[in-house]
């Protein structure tokens, strides 16, 4: 492609405002689990409420994986045909577990002392858990939001690109793949790959037709 | 501060990486409409269901703004008195209202083809007007948390710094600045403005821990 050989993978408007939704990629280029694991580790450096850290992600990468995916995804057969990897995304609605490795993470790497994980734990971590369920799906849906975005700035960073994808069978993705239901959410998925044709220019509302001014 | 002289604002390294969640800002700096607003217009370039971008901005920037937010974000006084202006980020459960709008400059554009326009929106415009309101959310949720993502990041490269906040009084906050509540589904606050004090480092589950392999 034209446009990837001036990429220069470490600009940021180059990165930012050149994504687009790519459906078509070479299908002979692999992703190696190293180097998908970077691209997974740079993406959950995305915030997330109180750090729960809700996504959770399988890479779908092996024909026989994505033949199970195929079926899920009916809309977007080149996407989980052609590409190095499908990622499901899934927000974790029982994220709280993870509260108290967190925290005390924290607090063994110097980022916080003792008692202001404490605090913080006894301020937040009863609320996480009595939470009604469809508060946390909005937290857990939003967080979700922020790390698939940083995901596929990041996959271009390495000089992939992506396409994020909402329509596919939504109710079966979670069993379908062995995790629980009820407390996996689905939120995308995002194809990678190395592109194998540009995708389409798209047009944004104007700024004042989405923003007031207070 | 000592990190930021160092910032290259194009880096797209240093900017995701060494983003933080920066609570105290310089309270003299303020940012133009017209920086803000490209600001914005960078942020919009993400994704979105069917590109329908059902996010919404309240921009509050003013002391009578910042005045009324205040009694909503109780935890977060020093974000709300310091930062250059308070996002309020919006879904917006009838985004749909502007699919027409989207898809003809689209065509108009060359973007897309007539033909092309005309069946898109018959394949998606009906599902989009008959979801049920829980489905709903799910979109513009997840599609918020995308933009919101890339806000963050935008606004480091224009030098700025940010803060996601998400306890806040969301039942209180669409009523407050005019809007319908029924439509305008809240995401989060974003502070931005010049860091006056660094963020703290953060700890994030190992990649193993978040990850299936398929």
């Amino acid at each position: 492609m034209e446009n990837e050989q001036f990429l220069n993978q470490n600009d940021f408007y180059q990165i930012v405002l050149g994504r687009r939704s790519v459906k078509s990629y070479d299908p002979s280029v692999r992703i190696s689990r190293e180097e998908m694991a970077e691209i997974l580790e740079e993406a959950t450096r995305a915030p997330s409420s109180v750090n729960m850290q809700p996504w959770r992600f399988v890479v779908i990468e092996t024909p026989e994986g994505k033949e199970k995916l195929a079926k899920l995804a009916r809309f977007n057969q080149t996407q989980v045909s052609t590409s190095s990897a499908m990622i499901a995304v899934f927000g974790d609605m029982k994220s709280v577990e993870y509260a108290e490795d967190i925290y005390s993470k924290q607090v063994e790497l110097g980022y916080m002392p003792q008692e202001v994980k404490e605090q913080l734990l006894a301020a937040f971590k009863p609320s996480y858990e009595n939470m009604p369920q469809r508060d946390m799906r909005d937290v857990v849906l939003i967080d979700s939001g922020l790390v698939c975005m940083q995901l596929m700035l990041v996959a271009r960073a390495h000089g992939y690109d992506t396409n994020p994808i909402g329509g596919y069978e939504k109710d079966q993705i979670a069993e379908a793949f062995g995790l629980d239901k009820d407390r996996y959410v689905p939120v995308m998925l995002i194809s990678v790959g190395k592109a194998a044709s540009e995708g389409y220019p798209s047009y944004r509302l104007p700024v004042e037709t989405v923003t007031t001014w207070v």
